[in-house]
């Protein structure tokens, strides 16, 4: 049995999967049986480091969807247009897809879902997060008698990667991302990563899978490392900390509506305060890692190259190996039924709840006046509004701790660094707001969440 | 569609896949398509946490496996026999298996998988290897695109228990072993595991399924931790390093053999130092860890709890769902064809090599006379022997580095600890017996492999 592949795009990611179906050797048998058909490219007369039959290539990429020689429909072209567009052509055609393309899933994943559904085809997106770790397959099959309480994760490389630079250099920001554009880890316009986005299509992904219903990708709270100071990732390390940009999907309970059970989910993606002892604070540069935390499972985590031509390949082809096999099953048959676990349909409603309901840690930096009672007053007031806190330092602008109530510094010099408990964001708030008020404090110079 | 399971033992992974069954709300929904109907138990008059229809108990194992309303046979009893007989007599009434036993399937393999590829019946053992982490389907299904060139990992939690603890207290093997028994970390006879017989099984197990080919258990060198000084672990830790009982299994290349290409494999167990970044480093107390290396995918690692009733549990229910979901696939008829990835049959033969003809980095320590020159005269040996020196250290028998040469102390109390750079185990060995015999060495007091 050969099983005719149809590639659309032959970008990094695409050159990585016909390389390694042109080399099947030493792989898993079945990759034997897979046979590149065609390729829809931008230009074909480009050079390129593999070498393909000029036969091969068409700039048409719904020809490759219609190809008849096409059994299945990879997509690795990127972009949300014509990407959506052709992937829904491919199922009305009744050929499986596989697809890289996290955006598209990201916004689209409901419709692409329900055509699959209705014509009976797979849509497999591993590489969709975490590059090459094997992280999507886990949530739908091999983690599917938990329930999941937490899903977080380090899901973009090149914030990871400058978050690294940071904490190891004391570097700012804008110099390390200057740095990382010129060496590749960042693209020339990082918006999508350094501002979150990139992230929170993939916790849109992996928390619609470990929750199995449909997540509004528009309501997740976003916030990427971009206005991130040195200096709360220096005073971070002080206090036993890493910063790392986080995206979490908190299981919080369920609800009724309209007669069924909906889940209450808090998702969200932001520059995150981990302990040093935490599993996800050792996941440096450009790796990505992704923590599940489930009954009866406890906690497992996920960890390796979350981008790069090899692994996103590597995850790729293994959609593409899962197919193929569950066509033995079937003996090749178009119309046999899906197989529950791997076609990973929705069956319950989730819904995302508004921040201001939610309990979390915090730290949060303070720009005050260097007067005796500072910290007292401060104290006072997260006490009063009944937000515990777990630690108070006062710090020099050099980043030194000088502790509390130390004298002889300009009233401008002195800094505030607090570690709360666990709050609920509303409390939080209104201390904040009262804490601000102060004549004392100048500014609340920086706040985040904390594990 | 319903699908009935047919217990083999009620102990703490047997109930806890029995408390899985019993509440399928908030899992998978295909959760609720499984439904417990026969458990084989050693004495039914025994109270359980987990109170059960008296009608689901029998002692009568064969009765469970033979049962027209069980479809699937989960054995969770352990031991060889009679787990062995059972699990074949299920293949042979044409019905699938889950098992969580790592000793039947290192040892029995190639015949179950035989018998099970006759009759065309799935033999899922998620739970053999690795407590709760996915492991096994990773390496069948998602790291299929994959030449795989090493698989290393932690996989046994008693002995990283251990090691874990005499490397934060300085406390010596017997000591910390006396006190995991007593906390249940450890069992009253502990050598399964702490001589790495445990975690052989387990590299058997996982090599088989990386490169595609059974893999002679008895043939694996294995050293367990229980002759390791507590003195090696202070050392390690002041040059760096941590040591981890661990199981390697590497691939070497392919040799023709009889026509065909056989897999050259050096699989092995025991106490390895491993430099603090590594990312193995980092996994402490009874958690597991296996880091897959392949070509494309680079380095991938799997993290989580490697044993208990919980982990275990949701292991042996995603084997379950996975033979399920398939079932859904091929309209529930028994003689559809398997779907290869998940039936993971051998596809090439693979072969241990001898040690001797390995190569690999070394930390000796050597009891020597503190005489002028001793370093000297072992770097000199190791130098005409062609075995490449990374660092050269005295120490007092308490720990503490002295540097070369050091005068004042007692002949008796100097010991050399030499790290090599990697060399053949051949050429290693040779340049440690000429050592052995200079009169200024006392003892080879202790040789472990080092990452």
């Amino acid at each position: 049995m050969t099983i005719g592949i149809g590639l659309l795009g032959l970008g990094t990611v695409g050159a990585g999967v016909a390389g390694i179906l042109a080399s099947p050797g030493g792989r898993h048998p079945l990759v034997g049986e897979l046979e590149l058909r065609r390729v829809a490219v931008r230009d074909p007369q480009r050079p390129r480091a593999l070498e393909l039959p000029a036969e091969l290539l068409c700039t048409d990429a719904n020809a490759v969807v219609d190809d008849p020689a096409v059994d299945i429909v990879v997509e690795v072209m990127g972009g949300l247009e014509p990407a959506r567009s052709l992937i829904l052509r491919a199922i009305a055609a009744g050929k499986p897809v596989v697809t890289a393309n996290k955006a598209v899933i990201a916004r689209y994943g409901q419709e692409i879902a329900a055509a699959a559904a209705a014509k009976g085809v797979y849509v497999l997106i591993e590489a969709a997060v975490g590059g090459g770790i094997p992280i999507i397959e886990p949530l739908k099959q091999s983690l599917g008698a938990n329930r999941i309480q937490r899903v977080s994760g380090i899901i973009n490389g090149t914030t990871n990667y400058i978050l690294s630079r940071m904490a190891a250099e004391g570097a700012a920001y804008a110099e390390v991302l200057a740095d990382a554009q010129r060496l590749g880890y960042a693209e020339a316009d990082p918006a999508a990563d350094v501002q979150g986005g990139d992230a929170a299509d993939k916790i849109a992904i992996l928390s619609g899978l470990a929750y199995g219903g449909p997540i509004e990708r528009a309501a997740i709270p976003t916030e990427g490392i971009d206005r991130l100071d040195a200096r709360d990732v220096a005073y971070a390390a002080q206090l036993g900390y890493v910063v790392k940009l986080l995206a979490v999907a908190q299981h919080l309970g369920s609800a009724n509506q309209e007669g069924g059970d909906c889940q209450l989910l808090d998702v969200r993606v932001h520059p995150t305060l981990l302990p040093k002892q935490h599993p996800l604070a050792g996941v440096h540069g450009v790796n990505n890692a992704i923590l599940v935390e489930g009954d009866p499972v406890g906690q497992v985590m996920f960890y390796g190259p979350g981008a790069g031509a090899g692994p996103t390949a590597s995850a790729v082809v293994a959609d593409i190996l899962n197919i193929a096999g569950i066509q033995h099953v079937s003996g090749n048959q178009l119309q046999a039924p899906l197989d529950p676990l791997l076609a990973a349909n929705s069956w319950r409603p989730c819904r995302l709840v508004d921040s201001s309901f939610t309990s979390h840690r915090n730290y949060v930096r303070l720009q005050t006046s260097d007067q005796p009672g500072v910290i007292g007053k401060i104290g006072t007031c997260f006490g009063e509004a009944g937000v515990s806190i777990q630690s108070i330092m006062q710090f020099e602008q050099t980043g030194g701790a000088l502790g509390a109530g130390l004298q002889g510094l300009a009233p401008a010099d002195a800094e505030i660094v607090v570690i709360t408990h666990e709050v609920s964001e509303a409390r939080f708030r209104a201390a904040l707001t009262e804490i601000a008020a102060l004549e004392e404090v100048a500014a609340v110079a920086a706040c985040l969440r904390t594990l």
